[in-house]
């Protein structure tokens, strides 16, 4: 293409609605505008760089034996009642009524229709197993959209559903589409990691986040710096070491005046902050009362008491108690403490405290701690002991004992094994070998793909733009002409070369100054770029840079197409 | 593909939702499935010929300078306010309110978004020409869908919109997109015609739609048996021979009892059709009076009345005068006539009919007629004359002087040149190259992918289903086998020779009988077929047969592929 017909609009300033790096480049760059608050329009370079992704997926996707579909956008009430979401999606469902006053609503996922479609069509175990994808919009209210296609309201995403006999048989279903999207990361260029994932409301007891590394990412992963092991923060796990009990002294007050974060009574006390507890009082749903303790240096993971106090005791939407309720049950709002705590309550503790050791806590009352408190010896009643705190770097991997690490991630898929949940719901079911009938064992898989290549945006920029990998640029190569006369006439010989030749080739033909050229170029980002200038043409030679490093290259005019040829083979996503 | 992993649900029998031939095939087939009224989604098959047909769109419109974007779904009311379509749309428009209570509506087509795309960012004349397009799900609201994904609510759209600095180059843009058609059509194998078209709601002043042909279809097209002319009926126009003035004497009285038809009337008065002259009455929308008068043997197309008497006098809403109001004004229902006309109406004429040839005409009274009524000597007042008649089979064209032909078509893609209509209500300007600023001269064009599917069927079809062209095919080749043990091990060879040389290969594996396998594939309408069989391979002998003809050939069994090589030279769309 060449730039002077192509709608390639960028910006030199950065746009005001921009929030993060990536959605300012994206506009700046012309591949997307604002429509609405959460609603983008692709322009031609981004919905080029979006289709090389789509081609990417559907040739892994196709290779594992998945089967593309297209399922409607609009979708009706009466399959989402079934399901049961309908009401649980709440306000994030847009809704809509037709003329016929019938209930509608876009599809923000399609398990409903994936399952009601099945249910018609799948009667025999021979037609198992069934993998069925597609790519196609979504839309999801999202109550604050953010950082431009990142999360917007509306998106591509590609969605596929499996269906088998048995939950082996949807293992290993689930275990290759693992191995396909392993192949889609791969293939992009991007730096990723897959990871344990809490796997939330769509339900489901295994699943997996695909995350791509970036040190503005949303998510916090933790992953082993030996072995494979790699989680979600919110599901990570890890070994700490526990202190051997020191002492079989009883326990005994001691006055803090005026002491009261964990830092200050560790320095008092001259002891470590991993020799305190921190207690902290929250409530649930039907007003429970939670009392939960950690290690002095730790801290509390919300996400995973949650989930630990749902599966125990049922117990859910947890909050800090508000200072009118410490007060009504007469506890400060420091020094706290689970030895003899006043109010009927749930007590959890972190497993990475030592039921034998001695600590120190809070005495439930101003400016007093207690010393030689032991879990084992001074608690009476029940409690429940679980991973609830954050998992930090230096921690050990419980795989394998080696350090584990943090850092940063934007998740761009997910693959879900959802059993029986929607079978069930909707009644999926199919006949045996043996002629039983049983509900159909079902996973789900996601991918965003607009999500995608902002992820890539934040993990591939420099000061200068957008550096994109080969595989998701929306052109391979730039030819810049720095000229006019001869510069133009050996530019188009090139350009007509590679094209021939198939590459993906822009031609920035325009009019304009070398700076505002060669600066576009950087700003969108095309990883490799042929120079072609007068004074080079004098000395028989062009430019080659490579969009990344800014590495340039001066290669003979009667050598370049062999270079282009040369470099071509090592394209290949 | 294995048919034994593909889910290709193929029904025996006819599903009662379904309405016409194609509707019923799609649905047999596998093609798609029905979610609700007007909505379906595309099983693996029907997805398949979805996306070659998109590839070759894709590929013309590239190839003839537009650019790909995609836009969003999800419309804000300002924008469709702006344009004023958010009233005229009418019920027909999605409408929905998120969450913030803004109003949505999902896109039917998207003038309004990308004139608001262009305004942001066009400023110069040096941007243009520029074309723009997309590939994306629309949805219209029809008060009666049918025919499955013919006229649905939802459906699969590519909608373009081009951009002019003036309605010369805007022409040049039109002249592009037509060519680009007319090769998109072509490579599908379709029979079709680009036909004039009435350029309806969406306004504009030149509009061609191209119809595939087929005997169900529900447009009828007037077209030349000798030059390239071609219309909807809407829009067709002819010569038809005028009488020579046979007659001076004065208009007389005639009684008629009891003769109601002009096939009666002419009878008994020894005369053609073509010899009397046919009155109605019909009604305005603000209660106009509009006489209207026809050739006996010509009928009345109320579309090209409608559109003459809005341009003439604003006149619109026409329909017959009810019988209330035939009494009121004192007239019978038969035997009407433009002579003294006793209620004060409009006067309209269709050109066929001689201004100075002698008619017969009603006398506004029952049982009795006039004769020698000569228009250009016996009316006072004014009168609107124009062509409001259907053109029928065998009339001259006006162009050659040929006899013309009528024949049906569904209408799959339409070409418009929009003007400034956008422009102007939307505010869409460009600084010229003398500095001066003006409105963009707009262009839309339109192809309905799915319907195009459709309309394929319809054409291509037999009583075993559908015979797909090559081009729009889901599998080209399909490879059957009747019978296990060596007929599966040479199928399998065959089977990948064929996957290697890129051919699109769907193989029946299944163990079913041969009549479930050969009628299935017949069904689903493979274009070439190989039938590898145990009797045949005792004779080293294959059978090649064309879907299409039926006609089969034996192959030997060294030279099946090379056969297949060399048939496949033949299919590139």
């Amino acid at each position: 293409m060449k730039c002077s017909q192509a709608h390639i609009p960028t910006l030199r300033d950065i746009p005001q609605e921009a929030e993060s790096l990536s959605h300012q480049l994206m506009l700046r760059a012309g591949l997307i505008r604002r429509l609405a608050s959460g609603i983008y329009s692709y322009l031609p370079l981004g919905k080029r760089s979006l289709r090389k992704l789509e081609n990417i997926i559907r040739e892994e996707m196709d290779l594992a034996g998945a089967q593309e579909v297209l399922l409607p956008f609009v979708q009706p009430r009466e399959l989402w009642e079934e399901s049961g979401r309908w009401q649980v999606y709440g306000k994030e469902l847009g809704r809509f009524i037709d003329r016929h006053e019938n209930e509608f609503c876009l599809q923000p996922t399609s398990e409903e229709v994936i399952t009601d479609l099945a249910r018609r069509d799948l009667k025999s175990y021979r037609q198992l197993p069934l993998n069925l994808y597609q790519i196609q919009t979504k839309f999801r209210d999202e109550i604050r959209p953010r950082f431009g296609v990142m999360r917007s309201r509306e998106f591509l995403m590609k969605d596929a559903y499996s269906f088998d006999v048995s939950s082996e048989s949807a293992f290993t279903s689930y275990e290759k589409m693992r191995e396909a999207y392993r192949r889609i990361f791969n293939r992009t260029g991007l730096s990723f990691r897959a990871v344990e994932a809490d796997s939330g409301a769509i339900g489901g007891s295994r699943s997996e986040e695909f995350m791509v590394l970036a040190d503005t990412g949303e998510s916090e992963i933790i992953s082993c710096s030996n072995c494979e092991y790699a989680a979600n923060q919110e599901k990570a796990i890890s070994k700490v070491s526990q202190p051997e009990p020191s002492s079989s002294e009883p326990i005994s007050e001691l006055p803090t005046p005026g002491l009261r974060s964990i830092e200050d009574l560790a320095k008092k006390l001259e002891c470590e902050a991993s020799d305190l507890m921190k207690t902290m009082i929250l409530v649930g749903a039907s007003s429970e009362v939670v009392v939960v303790v950690l290690r002095g240096d730790h801290e509390l993971n919300l996400i995973k008491l949650e989930s630990l106090l749902k599966k125990e005791k049922g117990v859910s939407c947890l909050r800090l108690a508000r200072d009118d309720e410490m007060k009504l049950w007469n506890l400060p709002k420091g020094s706290l403490g689970p030895y003899r705590f006043p109010v009927k309550h749930l007590l959890v503790v972190d497993e990475a405290l030592s039921p034998k050791a001695p600590y120190v806590i809070g005495a439930n009352r101003d400016d007093f701690h207690l010393r030689n408190f032991v879990m084992s010896r001074d608690l009476t009643g029940s409690l429940i002991q679980g991973l609830i705190r954050d998992v930090r770097e230096g921690e050990s991997c419980v795989h394998c004992g080696s350090p584990l690490r943090s850092s940063r991630g934007i998740e761009v898929g997910h693959v879900f094994y959802l059993g029986t949940k929607y079978s069930e719901a909707m009644s999926l079911k199919i006949t045996h070998e043996n002629g039983s009938e049983r509900y159909v064992e079902m996973g789900c898989y996601g991918i965003g793909v607009g999500r995608t290549l902002a992820a890539c945006i934040e993990q591939n920029h420099d000061q200068w733009g957008i550096s994109w990998p080969v595989a998701l640029a929306p052109y391979a190569l730039a030819i810049i002409s720095l000229g006019t006369g001869e510069v133009l006439n050996f530019s188009e010989k090139l350009y007509r070369y590679a094209q021939n030749l198939g590459v993906e080739v822009l031609w920035d033909d325009r009019d304009l100054s070398p700076g505002v050229k060669l600066k576009d170029m950087d700003l969108i980002g095309i990883p490799y770029q042929l120079i072609v200038g007068d004074r080079g043409l004098k000395n028989s030679q062009v430019e080659w840079k490579r969009r990344k490093t800014q590495e340039k290259t001066f290669v003979g005019i009667d050598a370049i197409e062999d270079w282009i040829a040369n470099e071509k083979k090592n394209w290949r996503a």
